[in-house]
């Protein structure tokens, strides 16, 4: 880039402040050229106040020599992150800059995937000896620490093959006396996440054990680094956009929403809706197979849309409860017919109460508009029946459904709440005009 | 409780293995007794390896004896936590029975509401004053290790008057040379949150620049305690949650799925149900006021399901994206013309590929079945321009929603897709029978 001819920023110098002001305006060609006209300590600072995903995508598209000099600064899980979201070309030449040691890091994070305990983990953690006394163990972290450890949060004692004995708290070890061994103090019963656990998992234990911290080890028990809270804190923010997403009927955007384009967006959302309309398409048969009694009774077709959202509304409560129960591991697979129980029982008393002011409802307009003939009794009875039928059945469906795909490996989101009401749609029918066909019998039809 | 008299454990001792073992199982009583045969350090140990949560629910319901021990073992914001829990009249005594320094700790967490900056803080941080030297600073960190500090994530650095003037790391402290002050190497532009910010917004911060911790300060930068990343953790998991039962259609429950009593969670469910079910029942006046149209024209009566359900879910999807991106921070209101013409064009996207769907299903089943009469192609005609109508309508309807219920200073996750559904089922009667009048008018109405 050629700076003298053609420039943003006319001064020879930006400082700090100006560049922070004006950095989220500016274009990404802008933002190299005013990174360039900051000096050395400022533009360190200045990039690592930004966001982890903005200091990423700045050191991606900045000039090579910019890359190179930024890549060598980053802990080994963030210039992890970048090679990963380079082109496959460039990630060799990215990871030789590195020196040796992070690069060792560095390869050994790539193996993993992003969403596992080893793709979300820091390689660099404190690590002392059972054998080394108080005194030495200090001087020993003094030295990690000078060397390359940004932060400490538990001293992990590990044996000569890194396998992970023990752990040590900040205030254990400077509370203990300076002569005693580490193996006294050290405590040997430890969490620990195996490096190929999913982060939902991961976040789970967080959770239950409030930690700020947990080694990952692999499956000899030696220790391949830790997962700190802060790491967890973004896959807990992802895994429940995804859910919700997908509770909502789509498939996860697994991007911001203003930033994702316009047609990868419809695609995502074309699928799952053009799904729910083929299925919904078969309320059109169900309505069409009972042509004849709608125009014999054109009064039971007013109720038709009341009866079916009933069921899918119940069937979308349930479905929502029990899929984030699912996911925060409050409930498990084995608690099936325990939920199914509640469930049923949890429709049936919201099935009456909808009935109950179903029946309010068309007594009260007989009563002022005489809307529903001579036959309002049977007509009300069969509307407040069915709803309590279609609330039941939708509960239920919106409660199994969930667990049905887990036992079958698919994840449970998938049972959005538009895909458990389209279910209980064409059911929902099914059940009014039986329901109204035994009742009104002789009577309407 | 007379332990002779009637016991579930004939043994004299139980092992903390075996205690961890059973604990799930037992009754309340049954974990008093059993903890009762521990001895003391592995009692201390049990406890503490016990989530948050239970450990809070066992310290609660122990003899009175029991309580108190265990109270004074606790750090101030577990024992703010156990003391808010707690029936008023207990409250002043449970206090009480703090040592001096965490009783004062323990007054000011009280103070804040659960889901604010300062309920969520801890009140023990590390602290050195400018002008220390390193060394000084290293020393006075140990003696606040030895006293009361469980970990060091930041040291933060005060002046007289506990005012925040500067941060230093775990690094930058052993890494400088011995004889410099503190106000030399000290970062002095910090990111801090106000002690009354809410949980929701916290939680984005760290999101966005992946700290383990951010000090809490009040309006005149007086520091009060620190927010780690596990704090935030479970406010994260628990906004997300309660965000995802508003948009499934209920009340947030505010429990675990399987541990609240039945009643309550009819109740949580049973209101918004009933409320929709009322909006609902307009549906029924809107057939009603067509009620001779679909007498004329059964064939009509058979699409409403179809047609009313795809602006439902469509409007779905729409309200759980915009609620998720604006939880997350990704959308404002700022942005609310952005998104309503997003939306709008996405809607009218989707509606065409639905109504090209619905189109080829009405054409091949007439061409099979005869099923829809000689003006078969109007009738098709009617449902592909309602079908794009309800979508547009649905998906910018779904979008303004949370927006509007921002603006208006409501939760916008209200905006429940059930909400939504309820909404546009009216408005897509209308629709569908408006656009059939224009078109079916003298052929079939």
């Amino acid at each position: 880039m050629n700076r003298s001819s053609k420039t943003a920023f006319p001064d020879e110098r930006l400082t700090l402040f100006e560049v922070r002001e004006m950095w989220d305006v500016l274009s990404p060609d802008e933002q190299i050229e005013a990174f360039e006209l900051l000096d050395r300590p400022s533009a360190q600072e200045f990039l690592f106040t930004l966001s982890r995903h903005k200091r990423a995508a700045f050191i991606l598209q900045a000039s090579e020599a910019e890359r190179l000099f930024w890549m060598r600064q980053l802990p080994p899980d963030e210039a992890a992150d970048i090679i990963q979201q380079s082109p496959k070309k460039q990630r060799s030449k990215l990871l030789e800059l590195l020196d040796e040691r992070t690069r060792r890091e560095v390869q050994a994070l790539l193996t993993y995937k992003a969403d596992v305990a080893g793709g979300l983990m820091n390689t660099r953690f404190a690590q002392v000896r059972p054998d080394q006394t108080i005194d030495e163990a200090i001087h020993y972290l003094r030295l990690q620490a000078k060397d390359y450890l940004e932060s400490i949060f538990y001293v992990f004692v590990l044996d000569q093959g890194q396998r992970l004995l023990g752990v040590v708290s900040f205030q254990e070890l400077f509370r203990a006396p300076q002569e005693r061994k580490i193996s006294e103090i050290m405590k040997t019963e430890v969490v620990t996440v195996p490096e190929n656990q999913n982060q939902e998992i991961v976040a789970r234990l967080f959770n239950r054990y409030k930690f700020i911290a947990l080694p990952v080890v692999d499956h000899e028990n030696k220790i391949k680094g830790i997962i700190t809270a802060d790491d967890i804190l973004g896959a807990v923010q992802e895994e429940a956009t995804e859910d919700m997403q997908k509770v909502g009927g789509m498939e996860a955007l697994d991007q911001p929403y203003l930033q994702i384009d316009f047609w990868t967006m419809l695609k995502k959302r074309a699928g799952w809706l053009a799904a729910l309309f083929i299925g919904e398409m078969l309320t059109a048969s169900a309505m069409a197979h009972y042509e004849e009694e709608i125009a014999r009774a054109v009064v039971l077709a007013l109720f038709v849309p009341l009866i079916i959202s009933s069921g899918g509304n119940s069937g979308s409560q349930a479905a929502t409860l029990i899929i984030r129960a699912m996911a925060l591991g409050e409930v498990r697979l084995r608690n099936w017919w325990n939920i199914v129980r509640r469930e049923f029982l949890t429709g049936l008393g919201l099935g009456c109460v909808l009935a109950t002011i179903g029946l309010a409802r068309i007594l009260l307009w007989q009563l002022i508009f005489h809307t529903y003939g001579a036959h309002y009794f049977l007509v009300a009875l069969s509307v407040c029946l069915s709803l309590i039928g279609v609330v039941v059945w939708g509960t239920t469906v919106g409660a199994m459904l969930p667990m049905l795909l887990r036992r079958l490996g698919c994840d449970p989101a998938s049972a959005s709440a538009p895909f458990v009401a389209t279910l209980v749609d064409v059911s929902g029918i099914v059940i009014y005009f039986t329901v109204s066909a035994v009742i009104l019998h002789n009577t309407l039809l």
